[in-house]
């Protein structure tokens, strides 16, 4: 069989490397997340049981795959960050964006029932797409605009949700209280109705989360000696803070290495 | 808090458009199912329960995007067709891709235990690209490469296994000895030492599996009249048989309609 | 000097190859012409010279590309076509763009002389874009549209004019009156007032002018026999008519040749 | 005429957007040079016709697009560099190419004749690529690469032309003599043979022309008071010295502003 008459066809793949030097972001997002959210009950305004799973997957993710160095997640998307010397996969678009989703949504389905106490209704997906930034404050920008969204959702979500819950209000009801009104009304609103300080809801909620690689020290015990002394060990650290600022960056700054 | 200030950092997002009028072709492949075979004992040289497991994920994502026409699977790899004149996503080629990697990945783990009596020793995960083909010749021949490719490797394949498993020889040894052969050395050898007419080897092992979209008659019984009637009906159909020879296409012109 | 130390900033270079099997056209249009015409006093609303100065530059690049079979020009545009086949600078899309637009331009300043009996006030400037076609019925679609926009243009145009320069009107007021008409009133129009026929006007001005590769039989003399045999001769032909309808193309089926 | 039924053809152009806040060069090159500078008798190695009129066209490229901050010559090749900010042509690769070159190559022949004191043979052209760098240390490494390697050849042209000219050696020759030598090879040679310092040679032959926008106090007459005061004016501005060091970017910091 002459398999070389159509191995042409070959060359019809078109090269979609990325710029060197570059940030990439390969940033992935529920397919349909509001039915499949609904389908398994999820809590409202939010899950733990399913933040839990996101980030266990996307600690699995970063895992895989050791040029991402940071990643940010919430709700149902997460963005993970290629540093920009990143060679892997010779910087092919869909080929980092297809084996980031398609991992994550493995993990995902995989570890469901680690996370919840009955099985999955249908296989849910995950599209992913790929961005990439150019400098430094490009890509802080980046990050600052999903956890400034994530905010906003979360403020509105909690708003919305102790209307419905707590005052038995309509969907469409606490639609409509809620449409064009500021932070500042919201705030009050959890305030005075509530009796809810948005401040103190859990960090997780409102700054979502940020995972990122870093070294730290753990005993080790040596068994010759019995004493135990500190080591060096790299982990995958979890937090839930404000990465807008300038702060975060300070403390942290071998996250922005090339 | 101002999400307005951060918010341009969407216009850095590319757009990957796949020209118009043209076939594309979704092709996903299994990462690293060397090792992922055989941590999960895949019978060899062909496991019917991968095969099916990898079929059935096929037609979920088959059923979930209409405009994927036919699909052509053979080992851990499946190439989608979508039809020309679609505009599914805008026809954005990360998109397309990342959402049909997300769905086929998702549904192999959650359809495992259908078909296997052992769970997953961990998540797989698949990669995807996209490629586009101009005319329906060239759409042909892209999908006469893939049987081309599948029967030369089940055929080695198959040579490969039974030296493994029949004569005993280690895997190197087998490898040596069919190191260079043609088709006609690696039949004869199949006839001669054991017994095997390649021919008729099962078709699904030698021509892979071929997926598209057509309609049925199915008899419907209508309850006024307690009679049948035959009605059309769109099915997914499967076979296992030449798709490069232009016998299949004459009689299935209607796969290559716009 | 290390070079090498720098030469690293070769590799962000993105290949823009473009995808085989199609048919590529670059078209290339005046920039500022509108000013331009005016400053070397273009005859309205056709110059023959500059017409003419078109196609002698139009001519000059196919004699350089052989992979350009044929073009079309009108106004101070002309739309090359690449056959589908042509590996031409590997197709990649910036290279053949800036060697045909900048030789058509060094023409275009270099012939000026031939066709105008006074100096170029200054040099013009020609952009240019690449588009691709997957199938022949896209490809002559393309030519189609040109022509189409090039009758409704010069239609217009001819109008436009014929109120300007044979019955004083302001060009203001020429505007107004064409403003919204439709092709049967323009033609009307030219016809009462001004007893054009337009379907007498000259056809490169109604048609556009398209330019392809043929052969020629042409007479050689034979000097020994001082007889005269007729012999092939590839020539570029240029004709003004109608490339809309299937009959031009059914007569000349080569021109679309892979 | 059914323009409408064409006009879907405009959707098959593909976009070619340059990634924001990235730096952009288009750098123009002579096509088939080699033979142009023979048919021209260019003075041999370096023509300072040919270099001025190079520059001028330079000139002319920059003064109609503002965005262009700085450019860097040698030879037949010409690096324009637009900021990394700019907004021209919604930075369309193609357009920014396209619009270049030909403006470029309709001064150098527009202008010809200022230089030379005979007409062109025949018309010249030059091809152009669009090169994107994200860090300003990426652009600086570009332009060092260009002056570097303008150096190495103008060393070794400098040898060849002398060992041609001034020994009689065939080209053939000079080139075997120069062979895989290295820079103090050439040049001692060039001092013990020729008595050349090969560092007292023009600097714009060993450095190449820089071009860029600065600001200039040019004195300027006020005619009531008939006294003379010094104004700030824009003026691009021409130098031949080392722009791989330091030194010369810490005197311009402005040049690398967005």
């Amino acid at each position: 069989m002459a398999q070389s008459k159509f191995e042409y066809v070959r060359n019809f793949e078109l090269d979609d490397s990325i710029l060197k030097n570059c940030w990439i972001v390969i940033r992935i997002d529920g397919k349909g997340f509001h039915k499949f959210s609904s389908a398994h009950n999820f809590v409202k305004p939010n899950d733990n049981r399913a933040l839990d799973l996101m980030n266990v997957c996307a600690r699995a993710v970063m895992g895989e795959f050791g040029d991402i160095v940071m990643a940010y997640g919430e709700s149902d998307e997460f963005s993970f960050v290629i540093r920009r010397s990143s060679s892997l996969y010779s910087r092919r678009s869909s080929k980092l964006s297809s084996c980031i989703v398609s991992l994550f949504t493995s993990h995902y389905v995989w570890k469901w029932s680690q996370f919840f106490d009955f099985p999955l209704a249908y296989p849910p997906a995950f599209d992913a797409r790929c961005v990439v930034y150019p400098t430094d404050q490009n890509l802080r920008d980046y990050l600052s605009w999903r956890q400034a969204d994530s905010h906003i959702n979360n403020l509105y979500n909690t708003c919305f949700w102790a209307l419905v819950q707590k005052k038995n209000l309509s969907c469409k009801e606490a639609e409509a209280q809620l449409k064009g009104t500021l932070s500042d009304y919201k705030n009050e609103l959890l305030f005075s109705e509530f009796g809810i300080n948005y401040n103190n809801e859990q960090p997780r909620h409102r700054k979502g989360s940020f995972l990122f690689r870093t070294t730290e020290k753990v005993p080790v015990l040596d068994k010759r000696t019995n004493s135990t002394t500190l080591k060096q060990k790299k982990v995958i650290q979890e937090v839930h803070q404000d990465i807008i600022g300038d702060q975060f960056w300070k403390e942290r700054s071998f996250l922005l290495d090339p």
